[in-house]
């Protein structure tokens, strides 16, 4: 038995890029938050230091900064470029790209913009804290593109139940007909390889504005009786309404909100004042998935592991 | 000479407090994150840990919960409520209380809410990462009332120079004439005595959004020349549009985005690929007043001290 | 083909448990951050929100609070109860628990403890950001334990190369045969099942402060060629010190710290003064493993795909 | 009455420096984060953006970095070096310099270093999460010189009580004679202008050390009746040990550890089992000083306008 090197990988974390497309006089602000990682025969640089083969994390910074020249297009299209460049090279057998994108929205001004639009032409104000995220996965078995999102937080105020779930020694909580239901959506999904392949920039950037539509309006929609359930719903939503994405991961805390004990003061509190905790809270997380005629899934995609957390 | 207490203030911070209107199906729901601190005479506390004249902290937090029964208001008015409650008591001559408020948006479903309007009647979507802020300040004089803005991201793809500096030892800057201008907006502004004493709710609400908007268009439609001539132009702005605002504070870091060197990689880059850097950050603060007669502004008002940070 | 349920998991996130043991005047303090995610049969509260089955997240906190009462010994034997207490539920098929813990020193006072050691007996400051992990996995092969330690900062001066990798059109890194190197360590190690099943709460602890020095005197100790190699080492050291380990894996970003040019100044820079970058970082992750007989190192362990993030 | 700038200032902030001193083989680090802010006649950068008088934040930036080629010294004896650099020129009427600094530890690896001492020359592992800090503000009065710390994060497990305090409609809160208090412990001190003038990089070390090291130990051994009492106790400590220290203030958040309620699990809780809560918090902030013979403390020292937060 001896000591070798297992699974690895490398590359350059967060680099944040900030395009600006100004070809008109009215802009196009494209902000993202890109790490690279690869991995191949980089046996050499972990035994001996020998860094023959390595492509040093600075010149993948270089190059996503040099291949944001030609345009970004969507995040998704965007490191698939990556991917191939970096896949040319013998020693690269695989590797990972991700982006996190933020969202800007032009400030309102009044004055209809160069496209007779509404917004300012080259102002632009941040959006909302969630972030549009897209990863590239590759390996012996080609490319796999995930898109996804993060902290989308949401919260209803009624039409949220918890109840029927088993008491024993350690079980305090009553049960409830009427609480607050919140949460920080956090979803990635898998294309399919026919849709990965065939779609641009514009395929991808609509896709993800359904997708989130979507989950969205499932949380509104769906009278909870547990936070797992909404969870399902919005997963299962989006593979019902979507053929080409083959499977869906949500991870979603329960932001938990405690009614607040008014009658010491000798005050009533029908579901108006909450006390919103931080820490602890509930962690929900599940994979929705379409099975074979079998009622198999397959094995999971290699891809997951790569993700963590919520599997 | 002997050691003495000098100024103290005490509290509790970061009540989060969630507060859902529902007299109707079309809940409404406020969000806040309020501190409360006292001031006045609390010396044998620190002296010998006699804590009979102390308003516990959390008593505090109990008053800001069972306020909240009768319904929120505004965050000016329900901080103006809890500053007249604690300053009933004779040892509190003086106190600060302070609100962050995060931005819910009803999610978008298609289906007309209870009143007709667009959006789900109960379930919501935080908005942008922004907060609203308030704060009012009691001592001797009164009640001073402020109200602001935190972390409003905004960024000009263009319309914003920097040149004509002074070039000394240490100055390696180049001019330019043309690059990207991005802050985090973070402003207090203070009403004068008479707008804080008659506003209500609505009016604090509506002068809120009417600041902010300005502030934003300002930024958007100065062609820049020094980030201080587009912070002074936002302040100015809001001075001149509103009477009863007495004065203006802002403090902007200097989000910088450098245009990446493209040259080593045979390329141009006529402003359209930039880093987006964290760390260091310039930082712009200036406060915008009203001057007498004399040009002179008076003296500084005594809530500034307990904002800290930028002047 | 049909849409189903896929791995899942839930349960209470970030409980922040202190314990004071305080059966002598010396008292000991253990600072936890404990999540209990359940896994199993749990298809009914997804698709039809019926909680029959579903153990509540409270009642998972409180069984942490609970068991707290006769004690925690270390992180890991702690994790280990639980597990077993979950999982004598039959629709509890496996599970992961895992712990953060922040570490406290005695205030030094001059005056010798109830012991006769030095420190306070009863006041403590707490150590270094740097945190102590452990993650107990429990599926149908039985119970895994990990511990690792999280954000150990570490800095070499000198003794660090990077130079002989190739050079392409994107290459713009010189090479450099003296430069800062600085990571924070993240890693786990995997116990085999042997050791896991005789350990007790000082073998965990004393186990944890050797791996954890041994990382360290490594990567002091080697004069590094590449932060891989540094990683490489570390990870081998701990495998050849440690017969019952089975395998580690080390996730470092590389905190680049550049060397300011000072020629613009007039003045050199032999190494002396850097600017400490935050964004973009090199990442470099890997495993350090065991072959058998055949050089080949079996299938992936099922606990990391759990972790996540760098294989 | 017209439209006036008011106070400004403006800089480059969060210069993250790393000197190393590698004289010998025994290397020193010394790790900051460094703040530069100017004050003075900038009105015309404001007014109409003429940037004649205005030293770049980018030059700030460049001098923090070329002054440390010639060493550090302390934090305090650093910022005085930048704050007469830049108030030589004439439109420079004032300022505010700051740095905060991180500890490093050498890693213990068994071997003597290069002199005999304990741990290695040139490994360094880093410290506690608190930091030192260090401002000088400069105004038409001269240099004042604060030396500080922040976040010190300090817990009794015994020692500690609560109670005496009034009772009204909104308290609920039992009181205590045996509790967990729990600060993080941020301070500042002024030292007079004596100490100031005359005081060497050695004497500034020294001194902070011995202050933090009095805070602490007072913290642990006043039996605390109230966290103000012993905020008030640190504070006084420092005062009568140093009589060169003007005046200190302290913020102090009471961070609450709840005893868990364990009766519902047929347990007891003779201190032993906490849930250390995160939000809200107590706060505790006061202010230290020297009364003249009058019993007066004199005016406040405009320094503290700009620290902000806690007067």
């Amino acid at each position: 038995m001896s000591i070798v090197l297992g699974p690895n990988q490398y590359g350059k974390a967060e680099v944040r890029l900030v395009r600006v497309d100004r070809d008109t006089a009215r802009h196009r602000v494209t902000d993202l938050n890109i790490t690279s990682q690869l991995r191949g025969d980089f046996r050499a640089t972990h035994e001996t230091g020998d860094n023959t083969g390595v492509i040093a994390t600075d010149t993948q910074k270089n190059t996503v900064q040099a291949f944001a020249r030609d345009g970004v297009g969507s995040p998704e299209t965007f490191l698939l470029r990556l991917a191939r460049h970096f896949l040319v090279e013998p020693q690269v057998t695989g590797g990972r790209w991700r982006a996190e994108q933020y969202g800007w929205e032009r400030i309102a001004t009044g004055t209809p913009g160069a496209d007779g639009g509404p917004g300012h032409d080259h102002a632009f104000v941040r959006g909302a804290a969630e972030r549009r995220t897209a990863l590239v996965h590759a390996d012996d078995a080609g490319l796999t593109v995930l898109a996804g999102l993060s902290d989308v937080t949401v919260l209803k105020s009624t039409g949220s139940e918890f109840s029927g779930f088993p008491r024993d020694r350690y079980t305090t909580l009553p049960e409830t007909d009427d609480r607050i239901l919140a949460t920080d959506v956090t979803a990635w999904w898998r294309y399919d390889a026919s849709f990965a392949e065939a779609a641009g920039p514009a395929d991808y950037d609509e896709r993800f504005a359904a997708v989130r539509a979507l989950l969205l309006t499932t949380f509104a929609e769906l009278h909870s009786l547990a936070l797992q359930q909404s969870v399902y719903a919005m997963g299962s939503a989006v593979l019902e309404a979507f053929g080409d994405i083959a499977e869906i991961r949500l991870s979603c805390p329960n932001n938990h909100h405690f009614l607040v004990d008014l009658e010491p003061f000798g005050l009533d509190n029908p579901g108006e004042v909450f006390f919103a905790a931080g820490r602890p809270y509930g962690l929900i997380e599940a994979a929705v998935q379409r099975s074979g005629p079998d009622g198999q899934t397959g094995p999971e995609h290699p891809v997951w592991s790569t993700i963590g957390g919520f599997v």
